[in-house]
């Protein structure tokens, strides 16, 4: 168990300096820290050269071990990536702080004035896999919210990680930023994401950020707060009352404006009320959808592949939907509560009651009324860049931006009170 | 194995229909749910002799079985406490409903309008000891933020406690609560705890209430989120600048008042450029407090017991302090980073600037300035009844009181949006 016991040592040393940097970094003010981040995003640009020769190594050993094409496009990066990276870094850099903000304030009948304002939560860790651009994105976010951060990048990347590590950690300290705020751990050995992942009180809060392999051992394994989503099982359900117009187009376009990202419709709930269902799914597959219809639905559309139990709870993430028809806002409901994952579902409806009743009883991060699930990101809800999207209950839910990164403390000030 | 699959299987069958009730609760209107807590109280006070017949069992066992003096008197009721609980839960019920409240609104350029509203976390786990009172207190808060809790009180307190959930649920039900928003583990086997804290996904979140043994027990082996505080090592740093008068009594209280409680303080720690040291500790020492001092302290008043390393770690939770000289604010900051626990910690200052650099630097849910430490309660910052306090960095932090209960969740209204 040496290598064990060394690299819980490790990330207990990586720990302990990050905390250190911490607490330099949580009195840093604004100008500072976007300073520092801007001197990173130019140090990305300048090591332009670097950083494509050592991709171009992680290429050559994905290429000769096998990776996919899905994969290596992942792990690719070119010029125009570099400097999407570096624009991305001055991105967060732009945005408002959220540390010192206060949260509310209230004067005690005592005098006492209490006010509660957001202070960084501490040490982060970001557990990632083959793209290299969260190396530069991770960093700059935890940074701009007053965090230390420990990053621990896929192997298939690790040269060019270690890269964009460099050039961002030379560009930070040579703007003031402690060089322990952004560390790399620069060890690939798997041991690493255990020791992370049990570092209860060293690091305060992982959020993995990767495919559903690694968010599913991380929360299995955690003894640190785990901020993530699993499944992205997003339902559209269109009610009897919806516009025909606007439902094939936000169907069609929560479905296929990209089959990837987590925020896509996997499920497509139809009103039994509603009239044009046939017509509603014939448009969804000639926009390229593979769509597997319930019985119900297959007696009004029997071109449909016929759905299996297991469709229901199934991220297909690709161009393929299950379908079918229930009954009402109750039955769509009752649906989404025994297969949905939290994430992000929508009604399409013209009757208000019946939107609201479905806002209202639907339990998801993110809930919305004639409008696409892919609006599911923290941009397009305008909080700037977005470090993941949480389902759990606890702390932040859906997008996690600069605020969710945060946590707050009580100040009081008085002027000699005690208690009775 | 077939005990701990069967305490699992209890669990995750209490669990369920805890989350079929969170449901309903979720969408009852602040009226529905404080007239439920109104008539639980009132089933309580008409309780009252079935509730003192069945803790007369319970510390008849207690003698019997040579429980402490102090333990007996956690226990104890008698007609004034149980009418102290009903007053209790008719206070939460008289408390600002958080759900529904909206945190924040913004209009996205697309027209698409996005809220942020606070909603139920769902499933709410309480363990605790011999207070019997917990019962009807937790119960009380988590359902009016709209929580399911699954109650699970310890073995010394078991008829009490089902005289007392009996009554509750009685009264809430009549009153058209789900009958399983608030249930009680029936059996008091210890598995029953070690089957709720890996409940993941049954139990959204568990807060212990209890001695420090629990309190452990439940962030070793919990897989479910924890809100607790494990200690309160509570600093007050007495500046250079301090009004004399001022110190002394804010640290007689902050020590004396109560030294039992969470918020009490365990070490004062004096500015070497103090003028006051001696008889600060000696006015401390004068009101009935054991105080333990440094080297440096003990040059200025030599008449004190002398620290041990062991002190500055130390909970005292007695008339015992530590006290020591350091090197102004900075040297002050320095212990608390090293001894603190996060909890609460206070300085006592005339120079302003001082006292912002300790507010600003002390990383823990409270810091006060010139304010006993015995203010960290959440009635006493005007949150209402607390449900505990909390030290960790995520969700809540401090008093956790009907806000700390709840959630939020995204609700997005548009007119047909699809992402371009």
């Amino acid at each position: 168990m040496a290598d064990a016991d060394e690299t819980t040592a490790l990330i207990a040393d990586m720990g302990a300096r990050a905390r250190a940097a911490a607490t330099t970094l949580a009195a840093l003010p604004t100008a500072t820290k976007a300073a520092g981040l801007r001197a990173a995003a130019a140090a990305i640009r300048s090591a332009e050269a670097e950083i494509l020769a050592a991709n171009a190594v992680d290429m050559q050993k994905g290429r000769d071990g096998g990776l996919s094409s899905a994969m290596l496009d992942r792990l690719l990066l070119d010029p125009a990536r570099v400097g999407g990276m570096a624009a991305g870094v001055e991105a967060v850099a732009a945005l408002d702080d959220p540390v010192g903000a206060e949260i509310d304030s209230r004067d005690r009948p005592n005098g006492l004035r209490l006010t509660r304002i957001r202070v960084p939560i501490g040490v982060i860790g970001i557990i990632y896999e083959s793209r290299p651009n969260v190396t530069a994105d991770a960093a700059a976010l935890c940074v701009m919210a007053g965090n230390s951060v420990i990053l621990r990048g896929g192997s298939e990347a690790v040269a060019s990680n270690r890269a964009i590590h460099v050039a961002m950690a030379a560009g930070l300290a040579g703007a003031g930023i402690p060089a322990d705020a952004v560390q790399l751990v620069p060890t690939t050995d798997r041991a690493a994401v255990g020791a992370m992942l049990k570092a209860d009180g060293v690091i305060d809060l992982i959020i993995p950020r990767g495919g559903k392999s690694l968010v599913a051992r991380v929360q299995a394994e955690a003894r640190v707060p785990v901020l993530a989503h699993l499944d992205g099982i997003n339902h559209v359900y269109v009610d009897g009352s919806a516009d025909p117009g606007m439902a094939e187009r936000i169907v069609v376009n929560a479905k296929m404006r990209r089959t990837g990202v987590c925020g896509a419709m996997e499920t497509l709930l139809i009103d039994r009320a509603y009239p044009h269902a046939a017509e509603l799914v014939r448009a969804l597959a000639a926009s390229g959808c593979e769509v597997r219809g319930g019985p119900g639905l297959r007696a009004l559309a029997p071109e449909l592949a016929a759905t299996t139990d297991i469709d229901w709870d199934t991220e297909y993430l690709e161009a393929i939907a299950s379908a079918g028809l229930v009954d009402g806002v109750e039955g769509a409901l009752t649906h989404i509560a025994h297969h949905g994952s939290h994430h992000t579902d929508a009604i399409i409806a013209e009757d208000a009651g019946v939107a609201e009743r479905f806002l209202a009883g639907v339990d998801s991060a993110i809930v919305l009324w004639n409008a696409s699930t892919q609006f599911a990101d923290g941009g397009e809800f305008g909080l700037g860049a977005e470090i993941g999207i949480a389902t759990g209950r606890l702390h932040a839910r859906g997008p996690v931006a600069l605020e969710g990164l945060t946590t707050y403390k009580w100040v009081g000030r008085g002027t000699g009170q005690v208690r009775g």
